[in-house]
């Protein structure tokens, strides 16, 4: 009877998995002690001159292509151990010193403009060459390092910061970013669903990462992996456990209109599950970019229209996509605006009761009206004012989300987003989410963009082209008896 | 930056895992109908027009990213249903119509020209797009294939055969080469063992690719995956089950100086496995690319050197890691020496020896002598030749795999490859080979380059610089009594 | 209770998966020095009290209960390298030295049987333990092995051979069997699909286990896992990559009634694709069990119902479920028929045509000549002797199929385990297997029994109560002119 | 291209694992079908008889194996859904009507002692059938359910409660206990090491069934899981996610004495990491039955062993493996003593020494003095009262825990599991846990058990034998002043 390893097929691979990366580990290892005692964190002087030669060391493939990315690990290593300053001073070293041969570039130019048309693909060679930076290889070698992907989103992140104060480094940040681009092509990206059953490493991180509705705790993180919920992240094969972008999902009856009954739950995990089989709508009330060095490297269009084909194939008694999404945009633009253009704002109707609700004179100044009350405390829970600033909030914000901004563009960065990926302004919900950040960005407004997989791509045509803001006829209405200059904004914007 | 065991997620998820591809099939299957009926396999004039026009939707990002690749992706698939003619006829189109703007090149080259010091970024950015052509995009976007990057690797096979014949098809293989070398890079690659718990799936492929000692169906197969040997190759996470590059390893008591013997085995499991332990050498004896459509990204010294880390830890008692070889030149070198130079090839006595094996007359020419001996069928079973062909032999095999090719240069491709990764020149093994392919193109040499971990670096360095072929002290011994010329190229060749 | 995807973890924990056996074995390993020298393998005189002893110390529990289980895995290593007569040797002192303590039971059940009401309970109890022999404790405790119950399953297949001839030994085996069949139910069972992407090494089993229709080689292996065809197995979680019994399914339009068209595939994947896709019909061509030392812990029946439903749910255009299988005993059964009542078994008609294929006198004995026309070499290629065949023997096979044998039981043994699962008799295929072994045991007969998940249970009840076959209209065709003792038996056998 | 999945292998198997528990709920909805509407909770009378027969038809078989066992897991799941009354009754029905048929086994005793030596087996095999209750055939087949291992072990967990005041049950609670202890044989059960990677939610179980020292939120839990600290549990495979038993260990250097400390860290991970690599001590300070229904079937001293063994292939330079335990006896004892025979218990200094701490006359009892000091508030953090308290008490610990109970026994619950395993009581730490329920339990004494993996036999042989408690020499000179009477018990309970 042989010997055989118990654990069977289903680790099958994972018992044979080799560490690539101890590998490298072990190479690195030779690799130190070949480059001597350690840099100081803050490189003093004497280990400047030894830095700089040892990214030199890098460059050259002295020793073999093995061998120069074990330094290059080694050297990200020193990196990684540097302070603020070191870090600094290093990246400028790594900016300017192995940047383009300048004289190179225009001596490849000049001879690209006299070349023969038989001679064009070479000169357009040497060309692209010379215009390649040497410190790109050095940052592709630094991928040898244990975790060097996410070594290298994270110095992007840091240059992304340097880069604002001191221009030398920008060029490095925007050659880091292109290797970031072609790495994390889309095609390379990994859709999971996250679940209670994940590690609980993972799900750490998707509580620090939330950008949008905080989760506090790991309490309300559960709530929102429970059966009547989905989460979906972006993940790519060299950043293992690190999401790119991850986004949450309640599955509903009808469309949600406020975000805080999606948070507070019951834990009734078998009114939760029938809840899941009853319902007809997915509603995606938070995505979060997770890597501040991938900024710029864009997955979220991507996953929402995944999720939805997912969504599609799990729960085929789904018929409606729709966000629930904020209006970050508005509370300035409301400021402006009746700070400005009062009489165009609002109509005599509404004025009269906002005077009321606020206990104004007849002849206050309506859009200050409006604003003063709009800063009393907790003025969300007093029904009175409520009822006076429904009408011309609701319709003010329609208004703004509406308003041309050309194609492509729209007034507000969420709703660029979602109109650019092709989805469409489908309701607005005033105090659809009364957290204190809800309240002071958009007072309160919640605003669901409609995903209908038909239509995507004659939405994102007619915004990217004419900057067309598809829309309801909910939302028509809402702005039905706008003023002049809407409707004329309207008949520009509207297609039909 | 915490060490955190890589490759941990990819089974963790299994359960979870979410079919991307999946999402991308229904994505391109409404693409599908949307390009209309299908191309013809041999692309009449009438579906010509409408391929080009696709080419440009893709690239026009009509509809929005996502939109824009399923169509790619459907683009994708008519190709791999063309025929031989109609795919020539598309890749050509892509080489041609959506190639550099070279006016749009030309005008950038002048701007940079006159930059100013404060312009020269946004210049150089420019002209660098500008570099880029259209194509490589629609290439990028291929990847959304099922099997995007396979198709791509497999597409570069093709282009390479055709560009032979069809220049304009020469850029378009270099971009795509340049495409698959970045998200090639050796960073990205997992190192995995392979053996007989592997899928046959997999199994299946290596027999099909195994380039260097033909694998003769499943038995011999098992017998290259049993307690005493060792197989590993690397793998992309993008093209899973499809191995790169493997290696072949024997793990036996001393040098092992000839290949029959390690593929003839006994099946005594418990005899392997007690081998395995008694092993002090680990013998790789066959390393093979897979694919055709990578070559030019180099794997193998990563390969070999990240092989003998993992044997390393697995069995410590190994000290030596060495190939054993084929030198694929020397019979044809051998023929031109023989034809050209014989009164410095062979010394007095071996002339004599062939001579009197040959049964020639004592003033033949002793190189046609020895030429003809090795013409004679199955010469190396007869012994009187045998015994005056050994010594004329295996100097001059010696002394060809010796002679001075130039820096990082040799004069036998496999000596080039293993000397320019830092092994040593160990061994020179007669008749270490005498499979027919063996015989007809090393007259059944086999060589043992000898990977020494302290010593590659060096290794490396005195040949890539100097051409310097580092050996052992044996090689030295056989070159002893080398005539005049030879001993010339000796010491300019030789490291002290 | 939570719904939980069951086979969540094994996955999961690979990484942190710690080898169990591993501490068994370094356990073991203590305990071996601890057992002095090894057994030799015949055992002579001197090891045999030593063995006695050994056996012993497992059972006192010396050292605590950890020591005690690694001394009977050493004792299971001792029983592994013995000689035949050794096990069988080791075999007999474990079934007689540690059988029931016999004069304990007695005493045991004479108290029972003067136990009041209230000593009850504890007099049961310790009859109970009474009968339980010290040998099972034993038997128990080799688990702890390394492959503990794959070695207990040999050892009982060992203990069926021998204790054919030695009865000692038969409740030994009786014990065993209890065990395994505890270890055994099928709620522990996993169900697997098993395609070309499964470990070479247990595709290798397969190929040694399949027991209907050999498997010629890795091609035909690789033919029977292709994208129109299904195997499954069951496993279970202590016998890793070992097969308990498998099945092999083939997805076909209509009723497969022959086997070698099933088995001769051409090569093309796409095709079989869309076969897959068009198919009505899972047909269960072939139905292995793999582990002699299993053999009477029954299988087969949950296999077959939950394949039904692992189709319908990957396959719900599947309308039919059929087995495609031989009748073993029909040879046999013809020939003693056609000895001893030849009046009864031809008709006049069928009797002259076979007298005419015969070229045979109109004297002869019709069932001699039937006889010996099957026995001439290839005569399923004599078209006449075809003719002259089919209806009678068509006719015959039902009738044999049929006869009624009692309740729950039939004349053939395939069919008396396909109708006590609740399948029907559904067709009956002359010459649907022409393998040398389908013609020998059958003349050829294969037969279609129909799993209809709707009628199971009713089938089942009238077979296992009334001995009713169940059956379809055709075959009651076949046998509507039967002559009338058939009719008689009909009468009895049909379902109405 | 042929059509791949994507996910590669080493999920192989997960792709094509199919969930054999799908097809028993398949097979249990026809079953639900088929018994009717669902029995009310608290089952009615009319529900009753229909419960009983349903009983009765699981039994006899009809329709089948697979249906029988369908019923019985519809039947489960009938059980799942009855309120308290309605599960009492359930299971009296279960244990009473299908318990032992009393004659039948009455008739099988007396034809056994009736037997001739050829009748023997046949009569004892029917003997032994007949004493097994039909019911256990009924509590086999629910493990059909999609959870049945645990709805057996929960359900035993139930009966335990239940036969305490209801005797009917104790006779199925014990046949349930028999049929787990089978199933859950050491052999079946693997051992994973948890971390912070694992499954949130097998992690939200960790805390819930952690018993020694409560972990307090996530936080605490993370601290538990770091890198110097290493968790492990035993599974088995039918309870995937479910832990049976689980140790916490802590890496350090020295002996550790006292619990707070290892609770509360510092978050460097670094420093722990580092702290790992030093370690030469483990510390196993809190060990976790998780499975109420278990109760009886012992794991304890198997994961102690097995987890030494793994801690030491993991970190070959720890030397010493330890528990740090409570005393949970001691409290009681002490009161008892004092109570009852002062004389004996303190010395006279040590008396004097409690009167002065405690403010106390001369002529005050002293065990009532020592008493009054150990009642108030917070007395551990009074350095004069410790420093009166130390000497007496760690004297009387160490006689408590070395006093004589007979073979095999302890005065102490976690002593004699400790003992009876083999270890050697190592020290006596005071104080060494203040917690409230370390204070109050124990008056914060903490001891270490050292497991010795040389000394284990002889250890628990010492022990189980004669009662001999092992103990360190330090432990020895705590007794060396002890009184006379102590001295005796020493000079029993002494092994040299």
């Amino acid at each position: 009877m042989s010997e055989r390893s118990a654990g069977f097929f289903d680790g099958m691979f994972d018992r044979t998995l080799l560490n690539l990366r101890r590998a490298w580990r072990d190479i690195a290892e030779s690799a130190r002690s070949a480059m001597g005692a350690p840099l100081r964190p803050d490189l003093p002087r004497e280990d400047r001159e030894r830095l700089r030669e040892q990214m030199r060391t890098c460059l050259d493939g002295r020793g073999g292509e093995v061998s120069a990315r074990a330094r290059a690990a080694e050297l990200g290593r020193s990196y990684l151990a540097l302070s603020a300053t070191g870090r600094k001073w290093f990246l400028r070293v790594l900016a300017e010193s192995f940047d383009l041969d300048r004289e190179e570039v225009d001596a490849c130019c000049t001879r690209l403009l006299q070349a023969s048309q038989g001679e064009r693909p070479a000169a357009e060679r040497a060309l692209r060459k010379a215009l390649e930076p040497p410190r790109v290889k050095l940052l592709t070698q630094f991928n040898a390092l244990p975790e060097g992907v996410k070594f290298l989103v994270d110095m992007r992140a840091e240059l992304m910061r340097l880069s604002r104060e001191d221009a030398v480094l920008a060029g490095l940040e925007q050659d880091l970013k292109s290797l970031l681009a072609s790495w994390f092509d889309i095609g390379f990206l990994e859709l999971h669903r996250i679940n209670w059953e994940a590690p609980a490493a993972l799900l750490e991180k998707l509580m620090a990462y939330e950008a949008v509705h905080e989760i506090r705790g790991w309490t309300d993180l559960k709530n929102r992996l429970e059966p009547d919920r989905r989460c979906f992240a972006f993940f790519h094969p060299s950043l293992p456990g690190e999401p790119l972008i991850f986004v949450e999902v309640a599955l509903v009856e009808g469309l949600a209109t406020a975000v805080q009954p999606l948070l507070l739950r019951d834990r009734d995990e078998k009114a939760q599950r029938e809840r899941a089989v009853r319902a007809d709508t997915a509603i995606f009330y938070s995505i979060s970019n997770c890597q501040e060095g991938l900024r710029g490297v864009s997955f979220g269009n991507f996953l929402i229209k995944q999720v939805v084909e997912e969504l599609k194939a799990e729960l085929p008694h789904l018929t409606r996509f729709s966000t629930l999404s904020p209006v970050p945009s508005f509370r300035r633009w409301l400021e402006q605006r009746a700070a400005s253009d009062v009489d165009d704002l609002l109509r005599a109707d509404e004025s009269a009761a906002l005077r009321r609700a606020a206990g104004a004179a007849d002849g206050d100044d309506a859009g200050g009206v409006l604003l003063s009350l709009l800063k009393r405390e907790t003025w969300w829970e007093n029904s009175e004012a409520v009822e006076a600033l429904r009408r011309p909030l609701v319709r003010l914000c329609a208004l703004h989300l509406t308003s041309p901004a050309g194609a492509g563009r729209a007034t507000d960065p969420v709703a660029r987003f979602h109109l650019g990926n092709g989805a469409r302004l489908e309701r607005i919900n005033w105090l659809g989410n009364i957290a204190p950040r809800g309240i002071k960005e958009s007072f309160g407004f919640m605003v669901n963009y409609l995903y209908d997989p038909d239509a995507i791509e004659a939405n994102h045509e007619a915004f990217a082209r004419n900057g067309t803001v598809m829309r309801s006829p909910a939302i028509d209405a809402l702005l039905g008896a706008a003023p002049a200059a809407v409707a004329a904004g309207r008949s520009r914007s509207r297609l039909h």
